[in-house]
């Protein structure tokens, strides 16, 4: 084994004669030091071989293998597979997780983030709230320079890095797979569009449209929290419309909203995908119980949650770092399934 | 607000006029501390008020606040829901989650134990690995004092506590309900017959036949990993059984199977539950989608989550001891829906 001894400060202080004070904020690019200095020391600290980390972490008294998760809801199919993924990884690479749910509360995830802060995570991982609309609470990592990284649900910020799948082009995949089957009065439901998975599925949705010289209806978009309940009134909805009124195809942003309302229309006598194709996302379980099976888009949350776990853990290891790369796309995929495909004989 | 300040072993020294270290020894029951010393000590400590956890957790050197929890697979409908209710509780006592998954292995689930002490946890949860025959490895946990509550996939041990559902009843109100259908024939899907889960179901399913004067037969036990794929090849191998020898209800351990049974069995153009009733166990969301609507045992994830973290939380801050309570069992309920109701016309 190695016994090669780290390089600290104090080595780049006395390589380059200066203080150990001004090698640290040298680092820290502190507007006290001049930029030539500034660059002299990154210099040196390139040289000697010192590890950018180690300076980030030596702002705390030590390192605690402890990553912090912040969720919205742990009971979701979704944030389970994603949590599976990160366990998985952090256990490879020898840190534990620390999780909290937000319940989509803004306070909540102020509270979370005070409390994670205060465990001295070495690093955090974040999806965010529904409610919460500025991440001025994760300042103190910011400042201190931990590591933070968004997922699925996330935000920019200059010293973190998000990793999310290309929700436009999903959704602009779906789209076009329902107007190639025919489909003219695409009906879209979407969630809060303040959050970037929900607003940039409803932008592949227009954009699939413009493309295919479809005109956008505002009437066609519905927005709620794509529950059971919200599936079930969306099915309401479309059967007091006017016939000519009727979508041919609804796109869900979400499994669960797609199939309350296909059990309800089904149940109202209306024949999917003859009447009216259906698209999901997610990949849930039960996209492929209902009958028909729900075309939809896998969403990898497994490989998001490694994904997000080994960028954290590299960064940490000064291997990469998180201050270079600014968003991080996963692939995800159509999967056509019956409840879409009007054109072969319905099973 | 109260000052009364906490005792400490020191005020019990003083008021016996002997040394620290023989107190702590003492209420440790250190052999080296002779019978009637022991006494006086415990007696003295009742006294005035010194509280037994304190002196628990002083063996360490302080409160983390942590608690650790261990579970088979953290990507199942019935763990998120279990999750979801810890934390829950945990941050409303004050206490944080670090979680790990065993994925079902012994050797995993020992490291993991073996984590959750290093990391000094305040306290674990855990729910037992599919191969794990022993539970020595938390004999660390034991011997130190430090809470082991096992949930869900439980072992019995002097110095901890259970948190299960009555495995027994539900599986046996299930049998019950199938026999009260009309069934005389009812094929039982289980699971690793060495955890209590599915051996308390068999139970249950043969203590109902029998109550019922209907005899057991072992080709109608078929025990696998419940997974999608041993659904379908159940429903393989019910379809090439002579007429008289198919079954006429099927009761699964879990939802994924007894779904992708009947979802193959309904191919093969079978009737359910005309031909085959079916009924589960979990309360999925599958069940709520597969048609007919599967009958099954709702299974309060959250609450177990919630009761596990409470009563930890409890014995942490010395209200109630673990030690004193073997098992805690919780409601669950058998919710009948059309899978199995061969009485009423078929939808």
């Amino acid at each position: 084994m190695s016994e090669e001894k780290e390089v600290t400060i104090y080595d780049i202080a006395r390589h380059l004669n200066i203080s150990a004070t001004t090698v640290s904020r040298g680092l820290k690019d502190h507007p006290t030091i001049n930029i030539k200095t500034r660059r002299k020391i990154a210099e040196a600290a390139r040289q000697l071989g010192y590890r950018s980390n180690t300076f980030a972490s030596s702002l705390r008294s030590k390192r605690t293998q402890t990553l912090g998760v912040i969720v919205p809801r742990l009971n979701s199919n979704f944030m389970s597979s994603v949590l599976a993924g990160m366990e998985n990884a952090a256990s490879r690479e020898g840190y534990n997780l620390i999780i909290a749910q937000s319940l989509e509360r803004a306070d909540k995830e102020m509270d979370n983030a005070q409390t994670m802060f205060n465990k001295r995570v070495d690093g955090l991982l974040v999806s965010l709230a529904y409610g919460t609309e500025s991440i001025r609470h994760f300042d103190d990592f910011f400042s201190r320079k931990i590591p933070v990284i968004f997922f699925d649900r996330v935000a920019v910020h200059p010293e973190s890095t998000s990793i999310i799948i290309d929700n436009h082009a999903a959704a602009y995949q779906v789209t076009q797979h329902l107007i190639e089957q025919g489909c003219k009065r695409i009906m879209h439901l979407g969630g809060n569009m303040a959050l970037n998975v929900y607003s940039e599925r409803l932008r592949g949705y227009k954009q699939a449209l413009r493309d295919h010289k479809i005109a956008f209806d505002e009437k066609l978009v519905l927005t709620g929290n794509l529950s059971e309940d919200f599936g079930a009134s969306t099915a309401a909805h479309i059967l007091q419309l006017k016939h000519k009124e009727r979508p041919d195809a609804v796109f869900s942003a979400n499994d669960t909203a797609a199939v309350y309302c296909m059990i309800a229309l089904k149940q109202a006598g209306l024949s999917i995908p003859k009447d009216i194709a259906f698209a999901g996302f997610n990949n849930d379980p039960i996209s492929k119980v209902i009958e028909p099976n729900l075309t939809t888009v896998n969403y990898p949350g497994y490989n998001m949650g490694q994904a997000a776990v080994n960028t954290l853990a590299s960064h940490l290891n000064g291997e990469t770092s998180i201050t270079d790369t600014n968003t991080i796309v996963l692939r995800s995929e159509l999967i056509v399934r019956d409840s879409s495909q009007k054109n072969i004989p319905s099973r």
